[in-house]
């Protein structure tokens, strides 16, 4: 057998993750076979299974490009410590953007897909719940740091606001699929009029 | 055949709404065939159809208890023209909870489920996009009224603003559904901490 170089190993895995993010936008991960990637890639059902031998690892290797933005983005804002919660969303979804909207594919449905799928599908549940936990995880920690500092009353529940602001990043995401109408610049503005600081907001 | 009593009709048509959401919730709209729901009534298919000619008046009856809780809703606040627009999604939410979610069947995991399904049955769109648009309307109505009253700054675009409190209450559907540990009193108070009045914020 031949040896392959790096590069062409590369080229085929990001041709079979391709195939895979089509048959996800078009049926989902749940009713996506591996048979379906296999038909999709145009590859032998072996070359398929010797990068990615289980289904979980193609929905792994699809949604790494978003995920690994989201962890960069989190992890360049954490160092930040000035910016309102808010702020923070906003500055999320403009990272994410252009990959997860603006890019080759669509994102946007496959995660609306994905969200009713993991209420029955197990693998899916296992592949979508952690990323929300941890992105909201982050969000509240950044509340904490901003509402010790004063911004926020301090009995602030900053677990439940924490919510809040992982809805104001999912509501964009399903209103981008369902009804196609939301706009990235103008989202991002409304967002900032939301939270303002604590203090100023009590000021006489 | 014998007449019937009103009372008669209510209840079988409860019977089959009631089979129908168990139906819905197991496996969604768009999984879920008429059969399916003469199966669950234990009913004839002749009665089931009696009542409910097409999956689509399965669905709009299925869906009525919770559309008709957040119209009455919108109708009242639409009323009170001193709530702050997140004060008027807390208070929806207050008023949808007790028949949505802690009711006898769970609405957020068939709305949740309804979200991906909308995006490849035109049915499910169908029932679901224009109840987001009208809810949004009324919110972008109430954000007009408030941000005219001086309270938020006069180029507040509101169809933008309302976007985004639209997606803290889809955002509550959804944690709750998927994540399971958001608190409907702490999730309002959170909100509640959203949006202050923009004259108190802008005062040195």
């Amino acid at each position: 057998m031949p040896r392959v170089s790096a590069d062409h190993v590369l080229a085929r895995r990001q041709q079979i993750v391709e195939a895979a993010l089509r048959c996800f936008a078009k049926d989902g991960f749940h009713a996506t076979s591996m048979r379906d990637v296999v038909r999709e890639s145009e590859l032998s059902a072996g070359a398929v299974y010797s990068y990615f031998p289980s289904k979980e690892s193609l929905i792994a290797a699809a949604v790494a490009p978003v995920l690994d933005t989201l962890t960069d983005a989190l992890d360049d804002i954490a160092k930040e410590p000035d910016r309102s919660p808010s702020e923070v969303v906003g500055e999320l979804l403009e990272r994410i953007y252009p990959v997860a909207v603006a890019g080759d594919f669509d994102y946007p449905r496959i995660v609306v897909t994905a969200w009713g799928e993991a209420l029955r599908d197990p693998a899916v549940r296992g592949a979508v719940e952690p990323t929300y936990r941890a992105v909201r995880g982050r969000l509240v920690e950044n509340i904490i740091r901003w509402r010790d500092a004063g911004h926020l009353p301090a009995e602030t529940n900053a677990e439940a606001l924490g919510q809040v602001l992982l809805s104001t990043l999912a509501g964009f995401v399903l209103q981008h699929a369902l009804l196609g109408d939301v706009e990235l610049g103008r989202y991002v503005t409304a967002l900032s009029l939301l939270m303002p600081h604590h203090k100023a907001a009590q000021a006489p």
